[in-house]
């Protein structure tokens, strides 16, 4: 199985950028997609959503605290995005339950797999979750903790037993490949790397093998999607004359 | 047969829309895709990507004169973007031939199908494909030249036979749903009809039928992606540590 971590929180391009994501992730066969809103629970457009994906879902919630939200102005970087999320979805890997909005067959205790960390706002090529799976069952150990300290990781590939992380446990997870820039396996560096692509090997189980990736082909794109000018419509709105309220956007 | 016509460009982020997109376009069935560069003649990224893709697809390519081409700093709504490319790929529904960049299992001559103008960034749902599928075949007839003057349209839905539209025949090509806010059809406004959201009757056979699309579901998003930042990346290429120019992203 391939767990696919994705954190996520309302604004006006979430259900785009979630149609775009659920579709690619339809693609993939043995994919159980663990969908953590940043909220205080589940959303009906969320829980729509995966009701109409067809996928395999968990859906989670948890919000995050007001301190560490990002505030108006303040660049992306400062605060780190989807933590609270992310490791929402490791306790429910764990065996912690907590599938508040609903799951979809969701693979039993002691299922092995690799835990993949996707936004939702990144472009993901189908071929990267073949390369992903290559991963799963591979034996190597690895500290955890190392890795759950970094604030935001878009691209953190582990492998993972559900259900069977006892804290003596913890050191069952693999870390395949951190394509990032300040990457730990070391990758080449393509073109943009903050902004634009993940480096992936062509094969993350050669990466793995070596220890260091040789990368050969991007799979995921960094992307980010501009946020809709809405002053029109808030001028419509203010003329009695906005948007029907009724249509989910 | 659903022909989509979308016209593409090249820019740090045209290979992450394509494969977004291509991925979109795989869960449809029946459909032929016409992919337009804006360009002088095919490229290896857009070559590449389709022969990797398992689509059915025709390939094309014409540059947009450098007197309509949008200069750096003015706003995208002062110049049409893509119509050379649109009606290229017209000109090849009509009978004209020119896959230059090549092709897979093109439509016989005379095969019935729906026309659907998807620009490469935007987000579809793959519902739309089936909403826009149950408009092929429907008899009410419409002047092209009505919407062929208008300079960008990426959600004109039309019926076609390919290569049998001579001059006499234009007639045959019907306006399933203009879903714009100027749109003819008429339908209900949605939250940023510009920016975000392209509102979607949830049967075009309906919106057709009845003259007015009565929007109930919104299955096409006007998203944009941004422009990644170089400044970086700039300032690694002046030490000679630049990406590594010979991967493609
Ligand atoms: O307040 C927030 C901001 C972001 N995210 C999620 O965290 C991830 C990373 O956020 P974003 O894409 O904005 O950050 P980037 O890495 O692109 O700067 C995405 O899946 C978002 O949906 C979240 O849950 N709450
Ligand atoms: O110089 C250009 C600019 C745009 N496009 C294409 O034209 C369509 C519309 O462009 P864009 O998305 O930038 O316009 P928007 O409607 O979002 O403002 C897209 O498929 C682009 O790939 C093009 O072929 N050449
Ligand atoms: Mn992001
Ligand atoms: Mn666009």
């Amino acid at each position: 199985t391939i767990y696919v971590v994705t954190p996520t929180y309302a604004r006006l391009v979430q259900k785009a950028e979630l149609v775009r994501l659920s579709q690619t992730l339809s693609l993939v066969p043995r994919l159980h997609w663990l969908l953590v809103e940043d909220a205080e629970g589940p959303t009906p457009l969320v829980s729509g959503l995966l009701a109409a994906s067809g996928l395999l879902f968990t859906h989670l919630a948890v919000l995050t605290p007001k301190a560490q939200r990002l505030r108006e102005g303040e660049p992306g970087w400062v605060r780190p995005r989807g933590v609270e999320q992310r490791n929402k979805a490791l306790e429910w890997l764990r065996g912690g339950g907590g599938a508040i909005g609903g799951e979809k067959d969701p693979p039993p205790p002691g299922t092995r797999g690799v835990v993949y960390f996707a936004d939702d706002d990144n472009t993901y090529s189908r071929e990267l979750f073949e390369e992903v799976s290559t991963g799963v069952g591979m034996g190597k150990e690895a500290k955890w903790g190392q890795f759950h300290q970094l604030p935001w990781l878009p691209v953190l590939l582990v492998a993972a037993v559900k259900g069977s992380w006892e804290p003596g446990r913890e050191s069952s997870l693999l870390p395949l490949c951190l394509p990032k820039s300040r990457n730990p396996c070391g990758t080449k560096r393509v073109r943009d790397p903050r902004a634009l692509a993940s480096c992936s090997s062509h094969s993350a189980a050669n990466t793995v093998g070596r220890g260091h990736g040789e990368c050969s082909m991007v799979l995921v794109w960094h992307t980010r999607t501009e946020k809709p000018k809405m002053k029109q419509e808030e001028q419509l709105q203010r003329q009695g004359r906005g948007s029907d309220p009724a249509i989910e956007v």
